[in-house]
């Protein structure tokens, strides 16, 4: 009901207008949203208000791996029980912990914090690709570098294979040992619902029975 | 990702709970906001937050109809050009603005915040119906009543059609003129697409050409 939005009184508008601005919520939702705040208690909203500013006030990125965190140097790159041998090289945030969801993984990470997309105005100087050729060359007290492996956990896109390219070429003089994550069929998929691509990632990536 | 949800940090996983509580926001669209506002900057996260109670502390029911309002009596009740003698009556607040985008109608309202329900737990007594008489009763400086007619706005649905007889039987006694809303094929409708109910109403309530 787009007319409908100048019988609105000033703050309904202030604040259908930010809902609205958030990803996933058309001006449907956003009305919906906030005639359920309207609709309930003045605490809750106090509640969703000071959560939102809590987020951005306590959270951060881990200066070592530039993940989400309250506490810097994050959880996941203190623990001692994590092999600080292999890092899992990831886009976003959201990939990590995604990641972490499946409890296949125990080394540590790293965060480029975007990915190569020319177009989109994002280039190389834009990723936190530095930070991890440093941490690549790291020496432990013996003079012997830590890391052993680095998997290249981008996206299985145009814009993510070209920046695990970029990564694989930064990290080529360092001689640390690279891989990339396995591209196929996905688990549960019917061949018939396939496409081409993920056709030709199956196939050439065939493994040996 | 339903497992994911540990890997997050205390004040993330707080803010997900809640937007996870907002209508219409299922545990993904409140991560894909979360990420949003930990992309964004500070100022946007705490406009929202701010916007977030200022609409619970400065929005509230007008004295008169309960339409939702920031000044009491609200524009409406308060707005000499419109017709004082027609009192159009709607469920929810939500109502009024649908109507008003019509740009059709110029009486005021009477908003009953809520319905017949009695499943639901709400009774007659939840309804400002109470009010709504003693509008219809009301006279002017020569005793003369000032409401001609009430129209019936609630929905076409059995809560709404149980709750417009509950406020006609009310209103018998004043002796004003109730009317109801029409009913029958939405415009732009197909009748190969419309339902039993809809087809029993658009033929029953038939009109001469």
């Amino acid at each position: 009901m787009p007319d409908s939005k100048n019988a609105y009184s000033a703050a309904v508008r202030n604040l259908l207008e930010l809902f609205g601005q958030l990803p996933g919520i058309g001006s449907r939702s956003a009305e919906r949203i906030v005639f359920h705040l309207l609709n309930g208690n003045r605490d809750s909203a106090v509640q969703l208000a000071g959560a939102i500013v809590a987020v951005k006030d306590q959270v951060r990125h881990c200066s070592i791996c530039q993940h989400l965190t309250e506490n810097d140097p994050c959880d996941i790159c203190t623990n001692p029980q994590r092999d600080h041998g292999i890092i899992c090289v990831v886009e976003q945030p959201k990939d990590v912990y995604q990641i972490e969801a499946t409890g296949a993984y125990n080394g540590v990470y790293h965060v480029l914090l975007g990915r190569l997309a020319p177009l989109d105005g994002m280039g190389p100087e834009t990723l936190t690709t530095d930070a991890l050729v440093r941490r690549v060359l790291e020496t432990d007290a013996n003079g012997q570098t830590v890391v052993r492996e680095v998997i290249l956990a981008t996206n299985p896109t145009m814009d993510g294979d070209a920046t695990a390219l970029l990564v694989q070429q930064l990290l080529a003089a360092t001689g640390v040992g690279v891989s990339r994550l396995a591209r196929g069929l996905p688990a549960g998929a019917q061949i018939e619902h396939s496409n081409r691509a993920i056709l030709h990632d199956a196939l050439t990536g065939r493994v040996k029975m």
